[in-house]
């Protein structure tokens, strides 16, 4: 096995990283969204850097980028047809290695883009480093985040064909997401509609992806919080990714003068919902592994000298294991209906959205655990409390995540950090992690 | 002592609250601000009632109006000087009855007007039912609620002497109070000055009102609160007027993904601001007689996947007594300090405003006490949280206000509601109190 410079390479991960942090649809600040101008750069850049490390790459309707080492003894193929390449469909075994580069507004520049970056260099190893008896393919998805239609999973669910006609309809101020998928396509995947005021139809492609050709899917992703940092870790193993309820809370007291009106005599909003958000402290504490949140609150009439009339506020509620998450949530609408009931409050509860947990594959997670604990002499487990490509693919075949260290656990903002000693970490027990499924020493 | 038709009395007042409630700035709902259209409007109604009622009556340079019953043998002088009449002067000694003709935006119909409309059915009564030792002058403070500026007692501060020049410079997206009042007086009150760029000054008139003439100030007032309207009392004697001060808090914790931190590891500055805001009504309930209200509150960032990082609230704190002020505020703010030391929050306080308490004059307490139990057969006293025009009148000679039943203790509100019959015994209590010093029936 040729010997490999992994500082030199997490170097380059971290240059790259640099470099399309730069890349930006707002001036100032990194915000690259779905199908947009720097969307498009940032693509090309990524499809340059594949390009060099061997793969064959290609992009699909909705800015997909992949890249494909090629197969065994065959040159290299160029799949171009006009403007549009189209994902190289082979019957070869093929892990999935990926991630997103979108991002959120004003991001940092770890989040998506370490697990692609990371991802070719890991090519880039395969090619020099070890024979592995399947094809690698590295994946760039072009919307993780859902910045633009408050969604998320757009590119991954378009990659594995789960994204139906339906779908299309979401909207922002710009028009539908149909509409812009209109405008990115190349003419022929546009047919024209008879009459006048039609507009033009975009038919979904077929799906491109062969299900039976995946062993799995591995992603590289900054952890997004800080347990790894409170714990010294550079890099952790993902057990799952939890599940999510979503609800709004909008509690009924009545306003009133602050000066005139005795304590006894109120119903104030706020105090019945400060105790609540209170007990989602206390459930977190009764159900371990619970996370459980009041992030967004409004009050009215919000005024200083009147006693809050009515607060609106939401409630995140996440674990890892479903039958927790739904005993958590029990317990919380029973205390919130108690709070209510004593303070003689109105109380509405509506359900926004749920997600399941997903659990990441056992064996990926022991491939995972040992690889770990052969590069840094530990292995540390957690699960996922943010959602990740990785859920979508998890549809498709088995499922596998590293996290990587983030600093103070500070993500979707700037100052984002991950060392570059964790990137080489990561990498090399990526690496490690892919070998276990049967790689011969190149040269041997 | 001829018979007084109260019901009628106490209906014409009610007919009269209607019609002024017609008169708005506003089309849709009730606002009157000072020195607007619709208050001139007000006010030249009120001024025809005033004189109806035998009134002498003149406005004064910002807005206020005074009635006053004719020097005993004299008939009505009219004092129009230009477009301006001044205050009528007179060393005659004076009982004076008083509230405010403004609004605050979208308002109810009592709050201010039904003192000032009481007060000119009192002096019509006065004139057929009863000789007194002294004269009445009926006021309609031009300014209470202080909407245009965010200030309070404009109208009753000027009437009193007690308006400096710095007032003046308070200002809004529409310019200063001194601005206003300037576009308010006839040309004589307006000196321009030389040079281009000058503005005309605006000289602030010496005050008109004599100190030594006033017996007292007696204010009818709808009780903005639930006190009343709690223990089924038409009517209550005021005790004192609330001190109260008013705090920001700003809490800072730390903003982080609510799907990825562990409850351990946050600082979520909401969860302290929410234990504080229960904390104020522990401070009711340790201290009686206390309201404290966090009223007002933002958090920061307010996404629903975001631990709060930062809180802002109010806090407004009200006591009779100004030493029982301190010391609930000296215990809120340890109790404040100890959960932010707890939760590793940073906390800064700003005290925004401060006004020492008021209390009514002791003679004016046992004779309207008395003229309620006279009247309903029972007599209760409470203080008030809200501030009144008394405040201010109180630094002129002795004060005493009467509470009349507010329903469900809604106020600032179209609903707010004063039953016919509470109006009718506030006007034969408020009659029977004046009588009280020493009165003569007519014709005696």
């Amino acid at each position: 096995m040729a010997t490999i410079d992994w500082k030199a390479r997490a170097e380059r991960v971290s240059q790259r990283l640099e470099r399309l942090a730069g890349i930006t649809d707002e001036p100032g600040r990194l915000t690259r969204t779905l199908l947009s101008p720097a969307m498009a750069e940032a693509t090309q850049l990524v499809d340059r850097w594949m390009q060099e490390a061997g793969l064959q790459t290609s992009t699909d309707f909705i800015g997909n980028l992949v890249g494909r080492t090629p197969d065994r003894g065959r040159a290299p193929i160029d799949h171009a047809v006009g403007a549009e390449r189209r994902t190289p469909n082979s019957k070869r075994r093929t892990l999935l290695i990926g991630s997103h580069l979108d991002t959120v507004r004003d991001a940092g520049r770890f989040d998506g883009a370490l697990g692609v970056v990371l991802g070719i260099e890991i090519a880039d190893i395969s090619r020099s480093g070890f024979d592995l008896p399947f094809a690698l393919m590295i994946a760039g998805f072009s919307d993780e985040e859902g910045v633009l239609f408050q969604t998320a999973y757009l590119g991954s669910r378009a990659f594995c064909g789960l994204l139906c006609p339906e779908d299309l309809d979401v909207s922002n101020q710009q028009g539908s997401l149909r509409q812009l998928l209109i405008g990115a396509q190349p003419r022929r995947a546009v047919v024209p509609q008879i009459g006048a005021k039609a507009e033009p139809e975009f038919r979904l492609p077929p799906g491109t992806v062969n299900r039976d050709q995946f062993i799995g899917y591995f992603e590289i992703h900054i952890e997004q919080g800080p347990i790894l940092a409170d714990r010294s870790l550079p890099i952790g193993v993902v057990t799952a990714i939890a599940g999510q309820s979503r609800f709004r809370f909008n509690w009924t007291g009545k306003a009133a003068h602050a000066g005139t009106t005795p304590v006894a005599l109120r119903k104030d909003a706020l105090l019945g919902a400060g105790r609540f958000a209170l007990r989602t402290e206390d459930a977190c504490r009764r159900f371990p592994g619970l996370v459980a949140t009041v992030g967004e609150l409004n009050i009215s009439p919000n005024v200083s000298n009147v006693v809050p009339g009515r607060v609106i506020h939401s409630l995140d509620v996440r674990h890892q294991e479903d039958s927790v998450r739904a005993a958590a949530i029990a317990w919380l609408c029973q205390e919130a209906d108690q709070i209510a009931a004593e303070r003689q409050l109105g109380l509405e509860r509506l359900l926004v959205q749920e997600t399941p947990s997903v659990f990441c594959d056992p064996d990926f997670i022991t491939r995972l655990a040992a690889a770990t604990k052969s590069v840094t002499g530990d292995s540390f487990q957690l699960p996922s409390g943010a959602g990740h490509d990785a859920v979508i693919l998890s549809q498709l075949c088995p499922a596998g995540m590293l996290f990587v260290r983030c600093r103070d656990g500070l993500s979707h903002h700037p100052d984002e950090f991950v060392h570059v000693d964790d990137m080489e970490i990561a990498l090399r027990t990526a690496v490690r992690f892919i070998e276990s499924f049967g790689s011969t020493p190149k040269g041997d």
